[in-house]
């Protein structure tokens, strides 16, 4: 499941404080996710005699989506068919669940449309052109700096967004990505389909057998896959350019293609960036999911009821928690750090060799440096406050996206928070609308642990604390906010539409605390973008120019969880003398089973057992190229046939958001093998499997 | 409360691991844990013009003991009165008490002898002798290495300890400590009292006013003080050289010893031993403390009495949390490393200037980076399998010390392993078979907790793993383990007196599964002394003789949980610009309470508040030079008479684990003029007083 990244998509600052977008020095080995527009067919040509031409990409292009809950999908069938992660649709099997019907523990199969079931707050988004506005923003942003660049910058992106859509928004999705750290900027428009059912999802113990334990490691034995289906007017959506779904089983050395959306990388952050990841970034995240895991996990040992709500938030903190901790690793790595600094003195020399280029870079490293300092001063304030307020907490989300959403609708588009301008404002609308289950036990324990940890980490006398606690303790405060009835759709409905005059009217407890606290969290991100983000973004974009004058342009941007192709083979790897093979069986998966959670068989699969081929390969590796956000990612054959679902990278791929070492880092899929024969004999899903199988 | 090291002292291993012995640079400014037998009597006097001679130091060294808790105190009556903090006295308080009977919550005091009740598993010790015995600990280990000197250290240490105390063992213990990273060994021999009872002990709320978030920090306004008597034969015990009871408030300025037991310091580590620490004993401890943590606080959400018994584990894990926290910082703050690298550098070139002891000195410091190799890869299974395992579990310890110890007893006293020595047997066996309150709900989480940590760090396929786990979920062997029924202590001592019969015929459920795991647990040690502890004693031993040959003896050793004198004054500091004044009032507490948790006033308190003088200094901070085990350490002036009870060190005092910083580091102190109005306006003790009061 480490392939999702709803933890780090669930707002726009987590994805600016983690990601930035950065060239590589050289791509070597299969290295790189590409953009749809930048692909790099020679050299593929040259090391595998495959020829990805024009019309190729564009096949792929128009066949695979970006789903809203920070993961990749294709379309694999001519009636809207969507394959992807269960991971990726368990939310939404969530959503659908109560605690009589759990559909995660029983998997979940609509045999004919009519069962197919709309997943809350979803979208899919297929990419349809690209434009370049480099242009246009480095006119906005030409002579600012600090928090005016963020500003001038930021506006200059809702204008060129909502010029884009304007007229088309019910059906269009209009995103400006920033490149190469800004050195490019490309406008993406994509068709949107905002009604995504849910048509299958084996039982969770299937797709995520052996857990948190076996979750990037390899050998596994995972069906991590669902389907889903794009609707349009309440009527499937016609989708003839479908891929086509492949069931012969992968093999060694065979090349590989995956299309998804890596969501960040930091592959060419400064050595000062990297460092504040290690010393105070990093530290302070893992931290905190791990006491808030530890709560949930004891939250889930008062009942049944309990587990089941604890154990969707488990799933993606765990998952967090392992990737970060891997970053961790790999950045506490001396050689690592200093391989890093190399290239950097490196690259520094050589724009100091020209006089030209180091007067327009400037002292860009520098700047980066001492804004480092404000960064990891900030951090904790930043993050708690306004990046990733009461994480886990969906009333608050609901609360601040009311209050906020209130009083930005209220000013011109450029000038609003970025979340809320009128190219976000659909989405962001609909997730705040659909409904959904809260569960005010686990509310008030995501609550109540966020208001400690404001306390804890900016201290009981800081003005802020003040702000958030008044002389309140977070074990009461948690328990009075988490009684808000903002879990009503309707009600939320009737405060959005409301706007202002309804919020400021409101006696819901979150919303009355929201509106008490947002000029503090205001005044957060006010100074952190005057101190972080706007002369890091600012001199990181002069490092992106200097590095395309001395290294040229044939390389590939930082992930930003936009559409990426990748390109390499099916193989195994070797660590310290042990030979990892790139397949795993059906018989593997007995072998492994022992009866207790997270390796016990689900009943379907415990009846199945003799009726399976067991040496049908089930999960395989290869070595492309992927992070968190390449969740549900079709692995895609020469000929743009379906061959697999990718679903995870192994250990060594996580210090892949810094470098990609060839010689260890592997994606992780499903097959289409294993799937095809676990629909056919395990689910007796003969009509998806006859909707497949139709070219 | 951040002066006990409980945690840090309940095993030996951990000792070994996180403390070594070394001399400092330089003692400048008022740095420095000094043994009684090296006190810089002249430094002090040329800098406060105070005397301090050897009757002095005799008489401090006769009325200190040592507590079995990993804390320190002082004799303060003629009737064997002993002052310490409430922190060190608050698992007897807790043990003592029920459901319905909280003495943590109402406090405790005994008006008359025959109120006072003894500590489980407590003892004080007085260091009586100190006496060299560096030369046969040469002796017994010269020519060996790795495992093999770790072994004849032991077993010669074993000898030398029972030699001292044969014949004496009810009345005393006879210790070899390790100083100077064993530059030197010395046999301390110290009468000690095996019963030790509960005098007086404030509320909770009262002792830890703060709770957390002000733990470590100053301003402070906590009570952290209780009484103990010593007993023997059923009688108090006669002290007539007792310290002297002195009310009057210090003075800014003021000269101040603290005499206690400071628990470990890492102050002359070489950096690759500062960067294992850093990389991954500190942050995997931090993570394990902050889970836990996690998984406590939410236990204690269930009810009044979950809360009681949850809390007593989450003071320590917080305070072992947050003092490991400021270590991680401290350790990652660049220039701290650049300054150990150049005294590092600055000692290798002087020892390769010298031919002679650069032979005598060979490779230590590469021998060091060798190790911590294998110490980064073996911290994991060392620490949860063998170092500390199933912490927190009451019930684990028992099981461990009951098959341990009926293995070691069959041996002979120079091959067991240390903690079963015949020196050291006598308070294992007393912390084995004093009865103890023991929870099995809290058990079940402990070592479920455990066992899934050994599945996370050590991965579901180690043999380690599969030896601890089989084919069982940590989930169910946690709860199957918990229904142990040792905590009864008649069923522990039949199975101790019964020896490895007894032991082998049980179907005690932890019994039975140490028995099963003990050889994979014996095996992580071998491995780890080995690989680690021998070569790194080895070559610390050679950095220390040559760290005297170049820097001459007059300098202290690292802490060593051992009889210390730190001295300094009464003093404030200045950090960014901001003056923290060195004294607080009962005024500041008054204005601090907001009535809601852990601010929240114990009732007496709020009763008394009219009664009581405003102006009294309340807590105050000196620069002595202490760390934790230095709890309940007397604050005496230069007349040798108690003015405080040392509880805390500020935030800046927690990277005196690596080094003191005299602009910063302050311990935090609880003053006698304070406690004395107290004990006469809030809590009506009048006896008490008046036993305090009498010279």
């Amino acid at each position: 499941m480490s392939l999702a990244r709803p933890l780090l998509a669930s707002t726009a600052s987590a994805v600016a404080l983690l990601a930035a977008c950065a060239v590589s020095g050289s791509a070597v080995a299969d290295e790189g996710m590409w953009t749809f527009d930048n692909f790099p067919s020679a050299a593929v040509k040259a090391k595998y005699g495959v020829t990805i031409d024009q019309a190729w990409l564009d096949r792929v292009q128009g066949a695979t989506a970006r789903l809203s809950v920070g993961c990749s999908s294709s379309i694999v069938s001519g009636g809207g068919l969507v394959l992807t992660n269960h991971h990726c649709a368990s939310d939404c099997a969530q959503d659908l669940s109560t605690a009589d019907r759990d559909y995660l523990k029983a998997g979940f199969y609509a045999a004919t449309r009519t069962e197919e079931r709309q997943c809350p707050g979803l979208q899919a988004d297929i990419l349809i052109s690209i434009a370049d506005v480099t242009g246009q923003i480095g006119a906005a942003t030409a002579g600012r700096g600090g928090g005016g660049y963020v500003k001038a910058r930021d506006s200059a992106i809702a204008g060129i967004e909502k010029a884009d859509c304007v007229g088309k928004e019910s059906t269009q999705t209009c995103q400006v990505v920033t490149l190469y750290q800004g050195g490019q900027y490309k406008l993406y428009t994509y068709r949107k389909y905002s009604d995504v059912r849910l048509v299958f999802a084996p039982e969770f113990d299937t797709a995520f057998f052996g857990g948190d334990p076996d979750n990037f490691n390899f050998p596994r034995y995972d069906l991590d896959i669902a389907f889903l289906r794009l609707y349009e007017n309440g009527h499937p959506v016609a989708t003839p350019d479908h891929l086509r779904w492949n069931p012969a089983p992968p093999s060694d050395g065979e090349p590989t293609f995956i299309v998804g959306n890596p969501g960040s990388t930091n592959r060419l952050f400064t050595v000062d960036q990297l460092e504040t990841l290690r010393d105070v970034v990093l530290p302070q995240a893992l931290l905190r999911y791990s006491e808030q895991r530890g709560r949930l996990i004891e939250f889930g040992e008062r009942g049944p009821e309990q587990k089941r709500i604890a154990d969707r938030e488990l799933f993606g903190i765990e998952n967090s928690f392992k990737a970060f901790w891997g970053e961790f690793q790999a950045l506490s790595d001396p050689g690592f750090l200093e391989a890093k600094a190399a290239a950097q003195s490196t690259l520094r020399a050589k724009v100091a060799a020209d006089p030209a280029l180091a007067a327009k870079t400037g002292d860009a490293w520098g700047e980066i440096a001492r804004a480092e300092v404000d960064h990891a001063a900030l951090n904790a304030a930043y993050s708690l406050i306004e990046g990733r307020p009461a994480q886990g907490s969906q009333l608050y989300v609901y609360a601040r996206e009311l209050v906020r959403g209130a009083v930005e609708r209220t000013k011109p588009n450029a000038e609003r928070l970025s979340q809320f301008t009128d190219s976000r404002l659909p989405l962001m609308q609909k997730q705040l609308l659909d409904s959904k289950p809260v569960y005010p036990a686990l509310e008030r324990l995501q609550l109540e642990f966020w208001l400690s940890k404001i306390r804890e980490y900016l201290g009981a006398d800081a003005a802020q604390t003040k702000a958030f606690l008044g002389p309140d303790s977070p074990e009461n405060l948690g328990a009075a906010l988490a009684a808000s009835t903002l879990g009503d759709p309707a009600l939320r409905k009737t405060l959005w539409d409301g706007g202002l005059p309804a919020i400021l009217a409101s006696t819901d407890p979150l919303i009355r605390f929201v509106l008490a606290t947002d000029p503090t969290a205001r005044a957060v991100r006010r100074d952190y973008e005057a101190k972080v983000t706007g002369p890091i973004d600012h001199a990181a974009a002069r490092i992106a120019a200097a590095r395309f004058a001395v290294y040229g342009t044939s390389v590939y941007p930082d992930a930003t969880f936009t559409p990426r192709v990748s390109y390499g083979h099916v193989a195994g790897w070797t660590f310290r003398g042990r030979r990892v093979a790139p397949f795993t069986t059906f018989a593997g998966l007995w072998a492994r089973a022992t009866g207790a959670d997270p390796f016990a068989l689900a009943p379907r699969w415990e009846a199945a057992k003799g009726r399976l081929n067991d040496t049908t390969i089930f999960d395989y590796t290869t070595d492309n190229d992927i992070v968190g956000g390449n969740s549900g990612s079709p692995v895609i054959d020469a000929k743009a046939e379906v061959i697999g679902a990718a679903f995870d990278g192994n250990i060594h791929s996580l210090g892949g958001a810094f470098a990609f070492d060839d010689a260890l880092n592997r994606s992780v899929a499903v097959s289409t093998a294993a799937a095809t024969e676990a629909l056919h004999t395990v689910y007796g899903a003969q009509s998806l499997l006859h909707e497949l199988m139709t070219p």
